[in-house]
């Protein structure tokens, strides 16, 4: 069998020009724009937890990275240059050409170098930290939420959750599921040039991995305000078009994570900007509702006019299961 | 049980005044000095491969983040700031008060700030990615060692092999080792003040994980030279003299990984300046060979006169097994 040093050299180790040091040293060496910061994100995707034994491995190698691309994309921050850190149980070959392949792709695609990392025996576990940077003081967090800004979502929230579903039961309850809804769940594409272009104009960000009510909460938390839902604005339809059941689609759409979208708040005076932002980056964009005053509260706004509670629903690694709206 | 966001507010969130933005977002937003280059590292521990199950886990919080720490010390760099991945079997509240009150004891005692991390459910596997600063071109990477150079190496190397070999075999056919080499293996110290201490006076740096003739074997690589070592001027009495036999001690100290002593390389000019260092950081310092021209060419200078050729020895993950000498 291979070393971890020639594992490295066959399927890792690719030319770095944007680093001054890569691959093969005790540590990289990495230079930042001047008057910019340094942006760092870091996941860890496990077997049995994140994804199935038997993933297809470029799938899985692209998510490795896409995720934590997502974050610094949900910063408004250009992501460079990222470290691997992976524990496979054997040195398959098959299946490290297939997961470094769809790492790469995923390197290419966002101008990123992988610039070092670490491989060992044992379980199988990914770990990714993505660096990059963002002009002083232009990152969007996640506190900036203001009274009255409107909400937004990008794309299609709650394919991944329904593709997970499916995977999970066996069932085709939901009919035959596009391919696109397995695509988010298995290599979800990060809305980096969505998150590069609302900078100066979202007041706060972050992209959606726990569930879009899940991770609103945390903006309304960070922020100090609350928000009100519209059931009549929800991206459904094209759920429901493809034979999803109606509740069965909002339950995905409000608490499915592994969509990656960004959700994310801009004053009203930002709204037709916003809508030309999605526009020239060709990302769809919905108006979901309004950040509220009051701290905590998070309410739908219902067809008939009638307001009700929502309760944040998010997949919790360690309670194991969901809270229910 | 406790969730993900609640098991990173109770034991890894911490205030992180050097960072812009900490734990919490997204992602970190750190600044970095002016004309320094950012140095990034990344180690991964998994259970059953770097260390047993029943691991103290204080000391194993330690060692998470001070194996990386070394790797920026023997970059001569300033480690600043880590994110830290943690994959666990369950929320068992005892090992994590452990397992981060030695994250946090060794960041605190080498200047590091704990700015993100993911915490998830799985087999147990701790990531952690190191980085921080170097005044821009004034790194030691493995590649500038030069024909003639002393070579040297920190403190005790086999230490940690020794004890390892202990705690594998159940034996104590070494005699009752002192608790120090159980220290080296599991709560190894990052040589930091040496490694800061040596820029501008070592050619070629690394830490030694894989063994010192293996890691050795890098810098010749990197740097296209080979070398001679002195069979004389290795630190083997320290090991003897806890009762382990000499020979076992000869194969510790040369082929056993773990310790994270600094191996470096220094111009013979430089040689009472390297040795003033060693003293003015209350470090040990052996010279233990020199550099020799004839690239990958590795020999073992005898008492007797003669030359032996060696072979690298290191661990090596994915064949299992020790390449023997």
């Amino acid at each position: 069998m291979p070393s971890e040093f020639e594992l490295i050299g066959r399927y890792f180790a690719r030319p770095t020009p944007s680093a001054d040091l890569g691959v093969g040293d005790d540590a990289a060496l990495l230079r930042l724009a001047a008057g910019h910061q340094c942006v760092v994100s870091t996941d860890m995707l496990v077997e049995g937890t994140h994804f199935v034994a038997g993933t297809d491995p470029r799938r899985l190698g692209w998510k490795t990275i896409a995720v934590s691309i997502s974050d610094l994309a949900a910063m408004a921050a250009r992501p460079r240059w990222a470290t691997l850190a992976v524990s496979l149980p054997d040195a398959d070959d098959a299946w490290l050409e297939g997961f470094a392949g769809g790492v790469h792709a995923c390197c290419e695609a966002h101008g990123v170098e992988l610039v070092g990392g670490d491989t060992t025996r044992g379980p199988r576990n990914l770990c990714a930290t993505v660096f990059g940077e963002v002009p002083t003081g232009q990152a969007v967090t996640r506190a900036g939420a203001r009274d009255g800004d409107d909400i937004w979502i990008s794309g299609q929230p709650g394919r991944a959750a329904l593709a997970l579903a499916r995977l999970l039961d066996g069932t085709s309850a939901d009919g035959t599921l596009p391919a696109e809804f397995v695509e988010a769940l298995e290599a979800p594409r990060p809305r980096l040039a969505l998150g590069l272009a609302l900078r100066g104009l979202a007041s706060a960000m972050l992209d959606v991995s726990d569930g879009l009510l899940g991770d609103l909460a945390h903006i309304l938390e960070c922020s100090g305000v609350g928000a009100r839902l519209v059931d009549g604005w929800l991206p459904l339809r094209a759920l429901v078009d493809c034979g999803v059941d109606p509740q069965r689609a909002r339950e995905a759409l409000l608490g499915g994570g592994d969509d990656y979208e960004l959700l994310f708040c801009a004053p009203v005076a930002a709204r037709s900007r916003v809508a030309s932002v999605g526009a020239s980056v060709d990302t769809p964009l919905h108006r979901i509702g309004t950040v509220l005053a009051e701290a905590g509260r998070l309410e739908l706004a219902l067809d008939d006019g009638r307001c009700r509670p929502l309760q944040p629903i998010g997949f919790r690694h360690f309670t194991g299961d969901k809270i229910d709206n």
